[in-house]
């Protein structure tokens, strides 16, 4: 958790790095060095720079530019949700100073789909851009308007629709885009045309005969744009470490239903409330079963609106129906609960089930639980603890690893394989995942390809790769792409130091300790006062307090009689080293400590 | 993280209980309510009480009490590792004060084997029972010598070896052991025999065919003690979940030999320091292919000293050494090292050495890190981000989905089946694992048991089976059974009130708020000064600063002169309420307030 301050705002490195790494520098014109792969050959021209802001060192936060000349497009415009370790940290999302320093040479903002990775950080982006037009399909557009509409930004925003045949002119950039799948209906992938070379963007995908509202990919115009001639191919590693194919949804519909045919208790089914034609489905298996469906959480009711709006979702009249006591009084055979919370997120309508504090659920024996998901890496013990809770509460719960009611929206190595067939680019960039997965994508897609494809590692945000007449490059460059921090309502004003503050305080709490003197003497009036917070009960441990309190007392009195003119800051720092050594060696435990000096 | 004060200690329950599931009790003589299972019939007579005290709220902690009339036996005594939500607690102990108040009858502790969910509480329960005889078996007894001398508390302790031959008497109770197989050597089941009924304690137990030091589970002597007629079986559910069998450490020890041999650059191997079959399996590999083998981390240090003294570990000499910085100089075909932090673990060797910040060994390009290990629910974050960074630094990782170079020491599906079957006992009781385990154990259990078998869930900690000669059944009484936190030195004196002190600060962190003001007009003296941490850089915000200072005056002038009056308390309360509404309002965050008043 290094700390990098830069144009005002905070960033932060990824977790930890390590300590001999290179550290990325700004981009200077016409500071090009030779890299590995332009093998000394002349590189000279007019070029196309492709620069990931983000989507390479986590699972989210997509984003993407492509510069040629004074045109920039930008792909995605997405945010993450940050570890536990970036304590009270809401969500993150990309530093974008590159792109707000040119923001005039920006043609157009391009969204592959609906997703919170994918534009949850367009509420940021938007006004700091200059309002660039945003091209979206129909789904997304709807998602990408009620994000705006939370920050009052959608009646500024410029909002166009595209779909998979439109063309678009951006500057000197011809875009086209592709029918793909993926865990939201309506996922698009790129194609981009430029003077100096084709490029090919995949976008979040996987390959589905038997979507759920979807059609198929479309492989006969993804083959058609590979004829062309792909320079470049940008391709999506979230599952890249997984062998074979990712399962289709038409085998997580059969299994679904069937379960729900199967059971006669009540139903609680918990997933992403983005899953559209997934939930779709289950309502439509609940009204055939004479259920009738409860959503819960803001997100499941207002996603299936926005989709039942656009003619995404397609059911019964009068199946689904506002969350209500009314699903405790009905008889369970009737009663089928669509709830978000699969990730076990602490606020959810599933935690508040489980914890017995939902409004209007109340989990009893003969429940059933369904968790259609799976656990995103950290989200694990929450999970769990959700799942004992329901136990411990009567119910039933089925999760992935009983049976198969969730499959992934990623494409598995197989069809990883597939893409590259399709498409056999000349260079083949992994994107989309950390980098132990992108550096597994690309071992894998090495045992297939031809030898003479470049693979090219981007390995941070912010990395550069040229394209020009003479081929293609990783750049010695670095664009700044660090992490900004969202807390509340502030975006970046807190930093790497607020955090090492916070996990201070949340190992050993704080001590503050107020000493009153006179000021010409520095005799101690009293003894100092001592407050704690997350230390230890003071009230239990009076002993100890009283040992502390001596221990100060005895510290100010010889620091200031060595030095009668001791400055304020230089007597705080020497009180606070006093007093933390004293703790550490009495408790083992090192909590902050704040010295306050009063004056008479 | 509700709070119970009992005996002066701070208790804990389990990160959230639903709100409206029952509480413990208090255990009260004479209060024998019928139970479910007793199904009315007369249930009289001098009883046998089995009271697992830890081991099923968690994975860890383990513990098991069994009293009959005035004769007390204890199992095992283990911590657990305190999960992230318990910010700042090291590790967890089992609360003993039942055992406490009863301790005159306590004839022994018997201990199943050395891993530290077993044994690692010993210190802190030895000395409150009044230092009873401790009885374990050769390696489980080493590890116990080793822990209590790292607390001084090795030369009064009471330590008897055992093996699988013993037979001991303690009071009333007949005590046997059995041998099974697990990660570490020499894990032994026990067979108690009582007046009123036979039980058997699986400990941590897998079959095994082909260890890599032990002896194959003892099938033979398993029957044998199944003939006798078991009342009662207490048996692992670690694994419960899973299917089929759990693979040999031959299988392990064979791919592990394999890839070293193929290896041709330096090997970085990441596993338990308690795995002392498999360390020593890999040790003599690495002599075979002329490699010299650094051992790195304390406890593998430790641990491997200890198991070569005992004779559990054997190798050639000369082929171990101190970890140096020899072992970046030597040619890399020549060298393994071996290290702890498989999991991840903050201060570990292998997080060190993939920060850059290990005193001997930087990871370079050509290195091939290989993890043995399988992640803990809540250690994957960690793990991953080890990971990435061993990638960055150039080095190639092998983990546990890559190939077969782990198996855990649990029974699978089959292999419980298999105990079943051998035991065949009149009452089966999961224990060793969290509440969705044991609910999943029951299940499975049930698909192929004899339809009269009794299945018992004990649901919690503390929950206690009574053995008599008309039966087995759970009893309504409960016994303390919280969780001692321990922080540092301190056992206890931390409690849920600390932890969410703590919770509250890493989020948002403290504003520390000091008014000046005199005491008769209770009029502000000059402005209130603001010290902070964690909550953001007041520096950076210097207009949030003085917002939230002129706020804090007027609040201040208001309150008082409502109320000239106002005790110092109720001030306090206010311009904390009024500090802490403006903050939330403004920036959307909450951090803890303290208001300091200071009158002249």
């Amino acid at each position: 958790m290094e700390e990098k301050k830069k144009h005002g705002w905070f960033h932060r490195k990824k977790n930890k790095k390590p300590a001999h790494q290179h550290h990325p520098f700004h981009a200077k014109e016409g500071h090009h060095l030779q890299s590995h792969h332009s093998q000394g050959k002349h590189f000279g021209g007019k070029k196309l720079r492709i620069i990931p802001l983000g989507g390479l060192e986590e699972v989210g936060k997509n984003i993407m530019a492509l510069e040629y000349g004074h045109d920039i497009i930008i792909i995605d415009a997405g945010m993450s949700f940050a570890g536990p370790e970036m304590l009270g940290v809401d969500f993150i999302v990309p530093d974008i100073s590159y792109l707000e320093a040119r923001k005039h040479n920006i043609r157009g903002m391009l969204f592959t789909h609906g997703h919170l990775d994918h534009i949850g950080a367009i509420q940021y982006v938007l006004p700091k851009l200059g309002n660039p037009p945003v091209y979206a399909n129909k789904l997304a557009l709807g998602l990408i308007k009620s994000r705006l509409k939370e920050f009052s930004l959608d009646k500024s925003a410029k909002l166009h629709l595209v779909d998979e045949t439109s063309k678009l002119k951006l500057g000197d950039f011809n875009v086209e885009f592709f029918r793909v799948n993926h865990s939201i209906p309506n996922s698009m992938g790129v194609f981009i045309g430029t003077p100096v070379g084709n490029v090919v963007h995949t976008g979040d995908f996987k390959f589905d005969h038997s979507p759920a509202i979807d059609k198929p990919a479309d492989f006969q115009r993804i083959a058609e744009i590979g004829r062309r001639g792909i320079d470049v191919l940008m391709i999506d590693s979230t599952n890249a470490l997984k062998p074979g194919f990712c399962k289709s949804e038409a085998e997580v519909a059969a299994k679904l239903e069937e379960t729900i045919e199967k059971i006669k208790g009540r139903i609680i089914i918990a997933s992403f409330s983005s899953l559209i034609g997934r939930i779709n489905q289950i309502v439509n298996f609940a009204a055939k079963n004479n259920r009738k469906v409860f959503f819960s959480g803001r997100s499941m009711v207002e996603n299936m609106k926005l989709a039942e709006e656009l003619g995404y979702a397609t059911y019964p009249k009068g199946v689904v129906r506002k969350i209500s006591p009314q699903a405790n009084s009905m008889p369970p055979s009737q009663v089928l609960i669509l709830t978000t919370g699969a990730q076990g997120e602490s606020l959810s309508a599933l935690t508040r089930m489980a914890m017995g504090e939902h409004s209007s659920i109340k989990i009893r024996e003969g429940d059933t639980v369904m968790i259609s998901a799976s656990p995103i890496p950290g989200n694990e013990l929450a999970i769990v603890n959700i799942i004992n809770n329901l136990y411990a509460l009567g119910a039933k719960v089925i999760t992935n690893n009983d049976m198969d009611i969730h499959v992934s929206g990623h494409a598995h190595q197989e069809e990883l394989k597939i893409m590259y067939g399709l498409i056999k680019p000349k260079c083949y960039v992994p994107i989309h995942g950390e980098l132990y997965m992108r550096k597994g994508h690309i071992e894998m897609i090495k045992t297939v390809a031809d030898p003479q494809l470049m693979v090219t590692c981007l390995d941070n945000n912010g990395d550069v790769l040229e394209v020009s007449k003479q081929g293609v490059r990783k750049s010695k460059e670095k664009v700044p792409a660090s992490d900004i921090l969202v807390d509340g309502l502030g975006f970046g004003d807190i930093g790497s130091r607020v955090i090492s503050d916070r996990k201070i305080m949340s190992q050993d709490g704080i001590v503050v300790m107020l000493f009153h003197a006179y000021e010409e003497s520095k005799r101690l009036i009293s003894e100092p006062d001592i407050i704690s917070r997350g230390f230890l009960y003071l009230k239990e441990s009076e002993e100890m307090s009283q040992e502390v309190k001596q221990m100060a007392s005895k510290a100010f009195e010889q620091i200031t009689q060595q030095n009668r003119t001791i400055g304020l800051k230089d007597l705080k720092n020497e009180l606070e080293r006093n007093i933390s050594n004293f703790i550490r060696k009495r408790l083992r435990r090192e909590p902050m400590i704040i010295p306050i000096i009063m004056y008479a």
